[in-house]
């Protein structure tokens, strides 16, 4: 269990260096394809296919180079170039300065995945960067104590992104197997990942997962403060909840869900609601407003927060408290005033250099969700965008990150820079292994099916080079370009026993690739 | 095996009368809920649930008073209406004449999902059905010699249907395991079933589905045309074309999916693409166009493939041998020149009162999604699509059922008619039982999200009952609303004991609806 190694079939790992920073070394997958055989005139002919490169999330774990301990926990790459700043200089603050960071370099090297190569030009270059993130339209999460982790950024300019949530709740899981489902869902391909854990062991769980993540963390810390006052909402105060922040930022979370957009006066607008209030944070806060009736301190010391999360340079995802619980809730009042409220902090949080994106819903039928991208633009300032799917409909417990990703696919193509994953058990229980893995790869299709429709600079690659190895009938290259290698090979070999030139959805006379192929010949006659 | 029985939870099979022919018996699933309970100044108060009426696919097998014995067929629902017609009267001629068939009234009442007990007024009358039937709008696809299926209606104003594929290649299943799967796509939902072997027994395993079966059913014959000539193209003839036409109609086949777009002026169209051909009928009927340099017999013998449909009152089912394999291949001009000639052949088949529909790709990214529902209705004058996905990227294989839900529920949204399922076997095996619910769960999800998004009249319904379930913690009501009653129950029991009031998802202190209803409690102190 120390010693976790991920692989990818036909692939290694490559890095690239930087042009203002040479001594980055970018992480990629490289892909090696095999060539493509015809028959001309009776004679074999080979064509090479080109590697394909993919953006990689596994950090060290697939670096063969490297030794992974996890009680030592993994390399801090990042430090030498925290160490050199000034303290409370946030990437915000040096991207208004002019300043491109290594951050900066490191992020658009990795975005445009290798393109130069095959010849294409990209709007991403890191002077581009550091304007997205001088206008506050993408976050680059990287508290300074998490050093671990690899530079990776949310906007809507760019791929989109996804995150993965693992935790345990009061009964379930230990502390390795979240930190195994961590890894797991690096492997296969989440950005960032959340720590919801909410029962015993919450700050262990979290110092042990940091220490060995690669991606950023991000928590809801009202979770860990909730825990202090013994689950009595009432009981809870600033003071708490400012020493949990503190101690988190102190272990390294890369960005905080804080649900500062719930306001006194809005409470009551979810009461007349199909669903109330589904947002575990947004109900917590709702109700120690309401016993005391009294403004949110997440609100009233919405200062304080960005004061304290500048220091560290945590990223602020605002959280949406009224976010609707089924598709009958979608674009209400209630929802609608949280979005103003969090326009007006995102402003304010940019004034204190500190990073911020907007969390959305949720449930909503597909007919609604324009609306959603357009309204958190306008309200918003184009500040990114973070969403829970939406769920299109609400009839399919059990296939949730389906209802899900259809929705996810839908607003990430909108504009949407981060979709946050759902998994099949949503609404029944907590994730497993097995689902950790099934909702990330549904979700990298989402995210990835959205950056083709947004026409993301070498997006395609992948697709053609995946579709020529189907139809040369190139399995294992088709299998190793596969989001899902393992699975895909695993259902292959259902019913197939070897590289034939046909498989047995058809069977060899009915293959359409094939006759397609032989009709080549027919014209050549 | 000789007696499939299916169940549903808390349900009960009812049958709605008509009002035009008195003697209908419309079949639909009725779920009993339980009332919620509150406690309002100390007492416990119940307020009734009305039950929710869900459109029904499963036929006498889920009629408990009804004996199965897949030996002697199910019973033959549609033989009394079918003997008083004349021979050759299609529904569409009966429609334009002004007559109302039975199985318009019957589709009416079976659309309208008892909207009326819940005072919902609907679109959806007979004479509205006749009148999309006479205008080629809407397709009933009802073989006069497959009697035990249940009328149901394919067209853009009318639910979102869903097609299931089965059927054996050369190697694999057998003529029961067949069956079975049809019966089991019937239990999940499935609205038509292709039966696509093209094995041995081609014959014999149709007849035992026909018999069985309470949904229409579909072929390419062109499968079986195929096997007479040993998988060689080019010894096809229009003669052993017609008389395997001829027999499937004998037979029962309600609609035929033959590939009559392809022109020989096109198929070098196709020679430029990335994945050339991936239609399986496509490929035959244009190798031998180009073995034979000749126009295709589908395409000159067109108006006699007509005139054999009208005879049984087969529906036809124009199939697209130019659709894109691969998001490279989307709206290109091959797909597009077959689609200006399904526009043609479309008007020829209406003329010889023939029911036809459109199919469409395939492999689309979401971009391109529109323009290909668009141009459909332009060019082929609003007769029903039926779209395969569209897959919108094709790195997933092993998760094409999703990839592909994502592109179908976005079409369905736009305007088609009949949505075919992908397993997720797609492009790697031929799918197993399993894979048959997980398709047809996967595309009801799909087909639904259309019809919440058309706002297609009582779609809503079911979704705000199971997401007021949900939120009272009606654990039971919520599983039998559910489109798998099983899995969701299944989910739910790895790690919850009992009908709590809460799940593991966030424990008894952290739930959010529970906190939720708690706040009620606040205001009215």
């Amino acid at each position: 269990m120390n010693n976790i190694k991920i692989s990818y079939p036909n692939s290694e790992k490559i890095y690239l260096k930087g042009s203002l920073y040479p001594e980055l070394r970018v992480a990629m997958r490289r892909v090696r394809l095999t060539p493509t055989v015809t028959i001309e005139n009776g004679k074999r002919k080979l064509d090479t296919n080109a590697p394909v490169y993919i953006y990689d999330t596994s950090g060290p774990y697939s670096d063969p180079n490297i030794d992974i301990d996890l009680d030592k926990g993994l390399p801090r790459l990042r430090s030498p170039w925290i160490e050199k700043r000034k303290k409370g200089q946030t990437l915000m603050s040096l991207a208004k300065q002019g300043v491109i960071t290594e951050e900066m370099e490191y992020v658009a090297i990795r975005e445009n995945m290798n393109c130069a190569e095959l010849g294409i030009a990209t709007h991403i270059t890191p002077e581009f960067v550091r304007n997205e993130i001088a206008a506050g339209r993408a976050v680059i999460p990287a508290n300074i104590n998490h050093p671990e982790s690899e530079p990776m950024i949310i906007g809507t300019k760019f791929l989109v992104k996804i995150n993965t949530n693992i935790g345990n709740s009061a009964t379930t899981s230990g502390i390795d197997k979240e930190v195994e489902k961590a890894v797991w869902s690096c492997k296969w391909g989440g950005d960032t990942l959340m720590d919801l854990s909410t029962g015993p062991d919450i700050s262990a769980t979290r110092e042990r997962i940091l220490r060995n993540c690669p991606v950023p963390v991000g928590t809801v810390p009202m979770y860990q403060a909730f825990e202090k006052v013994n689950g009595k909402a009432e009981d809870l105060t600033w003071e708490i909840f400012r020493d949990t922040l503190i101690e988190q930022c102190e272990q390294g979370v890369d960005y905080f869900t804080i649900h500062c957009g719930i306001r006194l006066k809005n409470v009551h607008l979810s009461q007349g609601r199909l669903t109330g209030m589904v947002s575990r944070g947004g109900s917590i806060i709702s109700k120690w407003c309401m016993v005391h009736q009294e403004e949110s301190f997440l609100y009233s010391h919405f200062d304080e927060i960005c004061d304290i999360c500048a220091q560290y340079d945590v990223a602020l995802s605002l959280g949406d408290g009224l976010r609707p619980g089924s598709t009958f809730d979608a674009n209400d009042a209630a929802q609608f005033a949280e979005l103003d409220t969090m326009g007006e902090l995102v402003l304010r949080a940019w004034e204190k250099n500190v990073q911020a994106f907007i969390e959305g819903p949720g449930h909503v039928p597909m007919h609604k969700i324009k609306e959603n991208m357009e309204r958190q633009i306008e309200k918003c300032l184009a500040a990114p965008f973070y969403t829970l799917g939406p769920l299109v409909t609400d009839i399919a417990p059990a296939y949730d990150h389906i209802t899900s990703a259809i929705g996810a696919a839908q607003i990430g193509w909108y504009g949407t820079a981060m979709l946050c994953y759902v998994t099949p058990k949503e609404h029944l229980a907590l994730p497993n292994r097995d689902d950790v893995r099934t909702g990330v790869i549904t979700y990298k299709i989402a995210a990835h099916a959205a950056d083709l429709a947004k026409g993301h600079p070498g997006a395609t690659i992948r697709d053609n080079a995946i579709s020529k190895a189907r139809y040369d009938f190139r399995w294992k290259d088709h299998f190793a370009l596969a989001l899902d290698p393992e699975l895909a090979l695993e259902y292959y070999k259902t019913s197939n026993d070897s590289d034939n030139e046909y498989c047995t959805m058809c069977g060899p006379n009915f293959c359409a690739a094939r006759i397609s192929h032989s009709l080549k010949e027919c014209k050549d006659q």
